[in-house]
């Protein structure tokens, strides 16, 4: 292989299906003979994911907002300099459960940190590498919510309120509708049959 | 107590006697009556101490320089909006084992990274905040290694060789040469005592 590979993140709130469709992406690649890599972020390699209990694990201390940032970012570096990019240049297709659109949804719209700071660090971490095609699974914030309350135990973050997922959905469809080129927003509360179809169309463009 | 405390951070490199001299920095305030907190970085709160921990595990996994970095500041951003802001705030002093100059010694000056990228990151962070006084503990890098090697088991930093170390400790002292009003370089490898009175005579003047 020597043509570069193309990068997928799939996006999305708290319970609207990240982990069945980036199954269904990987099928699909998969039946269509492209070499690929699933990932997910924050984590991918074993220091991102020891990174990621911290992020992810309830804790008594107040997280302060700008740790989270850095250390989202921090495990970003690391999967992206030692995981990614190396697929990418060896040709893989990488599909990933989240990248840099959550951070602006989350750390940005959520938790209220300008949006030119994290902007910044993204340029400072990925050097213009950005997803070929992001695959946003859009739902109103309580659907989603609701179905990752009935998984069981909550994360630091399902733990928030029904707001901060409101202003994280606003930013990912403000996001999606400045870029429409490299987003395709999916309607997730459709059965699952067509919301596959939908993104089946979308891969069969970028293959 | 109304005034604002002041913030003291120890510098210098591995084996430089930082541990002994802090403790002699908290005594010398204590029998001076100024209140104060001892704290460390990267660390100084649960989940810093966590990401420290991060940082300083050898691992097989080769760690981005860029990923320690950030995780670096992180743990930054936590142990001082957390604990070392409300500290000064309620005017207690701050005496902390290294701060943002061991930054710029070790992931610019050891790593490579670039200083104005540090430089942006100290800012995001501190938002003007530095040490009213900095102690850098100086000696020759190879003197310090034999001593911390002699410790016992090696962290990922000590793990590194001379050269990392004469390239952070010329950083080290340019950085004091280029503010003297902040620093107070002093020779680790006179005997202890004549370390000791250097280091109270700084002192004296910051009470």
């Amino acid at each position: 292989m020597t043509a570069q590979g193309k990068f997928i993140s799939i996006e999305g709130l708290e319970g609207v299906g990240k982990s069945t469709n980036v199954h269904f992406v990987s099928d699909y690649l998969f039946r269509n003979s492209v070499e690929h890599i699933v990932t997910r972020e924050p984590g991918g390699t074993p220091l991102a994911e020891d990174i990621r209990r911290l992020l992810l694990e309830p804790r008594e201390e107040a997280v302060d907002a700008w740790c989270e940032l850095l250390l989202v970012f921090g495990a970003r570096a690391q999967h992206l300099n030692t995981k990614i990019r190396p697929a990418l240049e060896e040709g893989f297709w990488v599909v990933s459960d989240r990248f840099t659109d959550a951070t602006f949804a989350y750390q940005g719209a959520g938790r209220g940190l300008p949006m030119g700071d994290i902007e910044h660090l993204e340029q400072l971490v990925q050097r213009g590498l950005k997803p070929d095609l992001t695959i946003l699974l859009d739902a109103p914030a309580d659907v989603g919510l609701q179905r990752a309350s009935a998984r069981g135990a909550l994360d630091r973050f399902e733990n928030e309120r029904l707001p901060f997922f409101e202003r994280a959905r606003d930013v990912y469809l403000a996001r999606a509708k400045a870029d429409p080129q490299r987003y395709l927003v999916v309607d997730a509360t459709l059965p699952l049959p067509m919301v596959q179809q939908h993104i089946a169309d979308g891969l069969s463009k970028l293959i």
